[in-house]
């Protein structure tokens, strides 16, 4: 399903926040050197079609459609990019697979459990047809991160005891910030739990290498009315001047006790409500021979603690050195990267395993997994107890 | 109960790491400028006679003893300060409190929950006679720490939605560190959970102004088997040349998920075995309106966002100002204070509010409600379930 | 000289380290939405034939040649964009400008103060005929920089008294990289001095808005003596086998003591030889009503302490908020920006400039003035004495 | 000199900042184990008899006195120890050491180049008798300087290329700031130049092991005229009400380019105008293998980069381990300390020197060197010129 010529043409669903950025990912990743396959905009998709006309010609697709059925079964399309909110994902995604298109589908992977079970059951089913299928974790891109699990792997920091890991955004402090769809639990599925707490997961799990196997948590929606929206959509949108209101139905925070399958202690955290940190990814993990922390407000740096190293504290690494990871398409050391190139390393990942036929990571699987923590997260704030992960019995496609 | 001329005459009981802190902090504290009465090392007691002659002419005391249970009844002692293992804290304070003097008793304030209970009431019952006693949770007295209470007091973060406090060490990640009292169920009582838990929970609730209702907990020893101490005790052990092993009987590590009683959701974690985390007490609190951060490796330092301020941003304030909390004692602005200084302030507010004849604080009632969350963190992490905090039933004398 | 319908035909002079940077820049800003003009790549022009063919393709680039002459007067091409090495810039951006072309020519302006005179000089003449030149100091336009000058065109920081600027890297520690063309003086002109020091001095002049008046310098070469290059150009050379070497004719590192106009003191350094610091372009200013301090290596974040603010400390600010200068094009707030990025908005306000025909900044005359500050830098050292800044005497063309 | 029984006995000439300072040391000094010598606080000695009798009563001496010249010549007395304005220095040190009395002069070691010359000469004779001097540059006994010196002699950077080194406070911002002895020439000798600049220079030849050869600087007075002192003195002076102004005959500030007799570059830079810097001495190393890097502000840490190591970064040491400088006598690790036991560690390494009968160190030669430094400074700002430092013309008796 690679057309001829090394190109990977590439079919985006979506024109936000994510549609964007993921644009310009496949735009820069063009210009990598070394990988064997080159990405095409093929189709930029998308509902508002003013919009789409000006967005393509502006990012550089070939072409536009608004109608995404029609998009993922064209011949003109080798992969197709999922960039829209949680609610439509499995609908587009099973088409597109069904249709003999490589995936990539943003995180989370779908809004509910039995949804997302049914996206790796069909992802798996695909891949033994050569159809490949990712989720869009792209914080694993990070070179800082890809640093980490290096270190982790190659036994640097030893066995994993204490994991404390954060999403801190502040967004929704403001009161006034108006009802949009990411509020609504119908389109988002969740809130900090799928938008953020979905990356924690992730992360911890790419980290540590471990599964988190139990869980018991709190959720809460510290502002529970919110003023109707009157424009724009996702993060920009702005109230209305009228007085009408709505009910708030996603969480705005949540906060997790866990134990990882190696029996390290976790705590997991995510809230749109701390203020002052605008997009705090934190993690540290404590192991038996060393310490590592990662924040993605300084997502160039990494900082490792190492027993029994010549000098007793952390090191701050600045991870932009051509023999780190990712880094030999860039710059100088020192001259430090920004958030949207961990697209253009998911992609260029996301290309080489195409190229080579092997299944891309994260996996519908992985995608599922987390989903099934977060499952774990939402039946433990309910039940009010320590709650096992599923990670078996929803999976049947 | 204070002597004539002011003075206030200190019986400093055990002369390890917390009778040393102590001893300096008493004789720093006559120097002030200011308080009401002026301490007196009268006598230092503790059990290695030939290390108390030494120590007591070193430290400036007037005369030393070996035997407690007379040192706490002589006519020339206006004060116990009780810095032995926690295991013999209720026997002394209170035959302290019993023969009138006043009682400043190191954290925890018991191994137990009963015993602190029964020293909470007989606390009370000396108050009416205008005997005093407090609970030596020094933290408090940082005046970063000051400070943030009273930023959090007038209002500046708003109502607090985010609590997350971690407490951590690295002294036991060697595993061939061994065996000593502090390891031992019997005279430690608990691991990090009453040596550096009891520590985050007063801070949370200082700060906070609020209680911690429920909380569900795990605790974890990650090295059960240790060699024996050869020779030293406290911190400064070392293990013995043979090999013999005994059995940690206490917990490494905890970690606890909880609720404010102000809805708020935190997250509580101490642990001995964070590689390169040497004394990091770390709390952040989000509130509606605002942000602090502290963190005791670095205790002269406050962090502050503020909704709304001129700049978006955390201040990184600097708290060595003469018009900061504790500060008009010392020096000009940027010369830092030390760890042992917080002692130093601690003695000065209870210098003052025995000279007042008012309770000082934190009382034995705050000592016992630290304990009764950690008994609620011991049980929950037993039943595996959420754990109301008891802050009733064990009171009664 | 715009073409028709609102495009900027780009042809960029220069395949290697700032090619690329600039060819990318210019794909990203195609992106960008309100801009007047929409930038086309039109030719990639070099001397290595087979590289071009290649990075034209991959860039996007509508063609390629080898011919910067013939490039610099081609109909196609309204923009002619210098990333040579130093010693090629004056003839290139004089034709280019005689053909009526735009100019962007990378920085230093040129090698000798000379050539920088005459190069502004032109540009003066060329403005008049609504063809415009600019220099490409790149760190004008990170948004943090920007926000800085901003909060002092404003009065928030009261009248500079003092500056600290540094630019540290250390990619010249090991004795064994080899002799490059930016270490050949006939190439590159200087080393430290034009490569770092020239942002330093921009930076300087930008933020304070201010003249440096005279100088006294140390200019040095530690490692005299390197290995000849056996394959690679640029940053990315590698020494040959053969134990042949050659002398470095540029300094390692310079260091200058300076007056600004103002009266302020300054100290300002350059280096490529301090271990660690990998893109340390570190500048502090300090008013009489406030404290700056910006890091290149955290190019996202601004460091404010003003005088009399409701907190005694400095600011940390994440300069990503949509609402600071050039983020209304990029993401939420938190989710930063790389240091490639700094030529997006470069680009971006050069085509601002002209679209509305007038003169983009900074120009060649800033150009030219800080080639006369490394003038007297240079001078300075060679005669060890202060030397006064001439700004004029060589500016006649 | 030393009276029997290894006690010191200590007069402490002066009752200001440094006075009290000193005397908290000596007392805390007393307590250190394994010193050979035990302080005795004998006498405290000022000009204001109504603060000494309260001061020497607080900080536990034996007796006071108003009159230095008896003091230095008492049988019960030791060691002299100045703590008074940098004008009575000689005086007091002839008078002490002709009395056969150990000296410990507070830095600036005098207000001139000539008293210190005498001093030096003087120290030198005195030396030869047994009876030693030194001079208080307390920050080489910061445990981070410590190491940090100690790392340099080991080799660990290799040779010192790069030196950055500034003092920065602000207390001189606030122009109604009135005038006090310490900016008055007549008392001070000079303004942040031998207030501050001493410091900076005396680190880095502690740090370098390295003399500084030439200099050329800038001196400035940035607010020229302040209101007269009404009460207080020293940094805790206010204002009087009335409108009286008196000229300011000291510098604000001094930046310096200097070169170090190895050749490294230098900048070296102290100032009292630097808006939210309180105590920054900040000073930077960059040798052929590695950095070093302090900040008074954060005394307890230390940051090292080591070339090869095994993470390419900077690791920020918390110097509070018992193995690290100093530190046996203190706390567990992270338990940090304050600015104040800086002189502790002073007044130790001075009893043991004097213990073994062998200079201590910095010598009144140490102190006249930094002196030599200050005055090529001076001089050079006058004169617009590279100056050499005069080691040797000034130094005979």
């Amino acid at each position: 399903v690679v057309s001829e010529r090394g190109k990977l043409r590439v079919a985006v669903i979506g024109q936000g926040f994510m549609g964007r950025a993921h644009s310009f990912g496949w735009a820069r990743a063009a210009a990598l050197e070394g990988s064997r396959l080159s990405p095409v905009l093929a189709v930029l998709c998308g509902r508002d079609r003013q919009a789409l006309a000006v967005h393509a010609a502006r990012y550089g697709f070939a072409g536009w459609s608004d109608d995404w059925a029609e998009v993922v079964r064209r011949d003109d399309v080798d992969l197709v990019d999922i960039c829209t909110p949680g609610a439509s994902h499995a609908e587009i995604a099973l088409a597109a697979l069904a249709a003999g298109k490589h995936v990539l589908c943003e995180k989370p992977l779908a809004n509910t459990i039995d949804e997302a079970g049914q996206l790796a059951a069909a992802a798996e089913r695909a891949a033994s047809n050569g159809v490949f299928a990712t989720v869009g974790f792209n914080y694993r891109r990070v070179p800082a991160v890809a640093m980490a699990r290096g270190l982790i792997e190659r036994g640097r920091v030893g066995t994993i005891r204490h994991v404390r890991a954060v999403y801190l955004q502040d967004w929704l402090v403001d009161p006034s910030f108006p009802l949009t769809w990411r509020l609504d639990r119908g389109e988002a599925g969740s809130g900090a739990l799928g938008d953020l707490l979905a990356h924690v997961v992730d992360l911890v799990r790419f980290l540590s290498g471990e599964e988190i196997d139990e869980v018991v948590s709190l959720l809460e929606t510290f502002v529970s009315e919110r003023p109707l929206a009157a424009s724009g959509v996702g993060l920009s949108a702005t109230a209305g001047e009228a007085q009408a209101t709505g009910r708030v139905t996603v969480d705005d925070a949540c906060a997790v006790l866990a134990r990882l399958h190696g029996g390290a202690l976790a705590t997991l955290e995510a809230t749109r409500v701390a203020p002052g940190r605008k997009n705090a990814l934190v993690i540290e993990l404590n192991g038996s021979k060393g310490s590592l922390r990662f924040d993605l407000e300084r997502l160039n740096e990494l900082e490792l603690y190492e027993v029994g190293a010549p000098m007793d504290g952390f090191s701050r690494v600045l991870v932009t050195n051509p023999s780190d990871p990712y880094l030999d398409q860039w710059w100088p050391p020192g001259h430090i990267l920004g958030w949207e190139h961990s697209f253009v390393h998911e992609f260029e990942d996301l290309m080489a395993a195409i190229a080579e036929r092997r299944q891309p990571e994260p996996s519908f699987f992985d995608g599922f997994v987390t989903q099934a923590v977060l499952d774990a997260v939402s039946r433990s704030a309910a039940s009010r107890s320590w709650t096992t992960v599923d990670r078996g019995s929803k999976l049947a496609g």
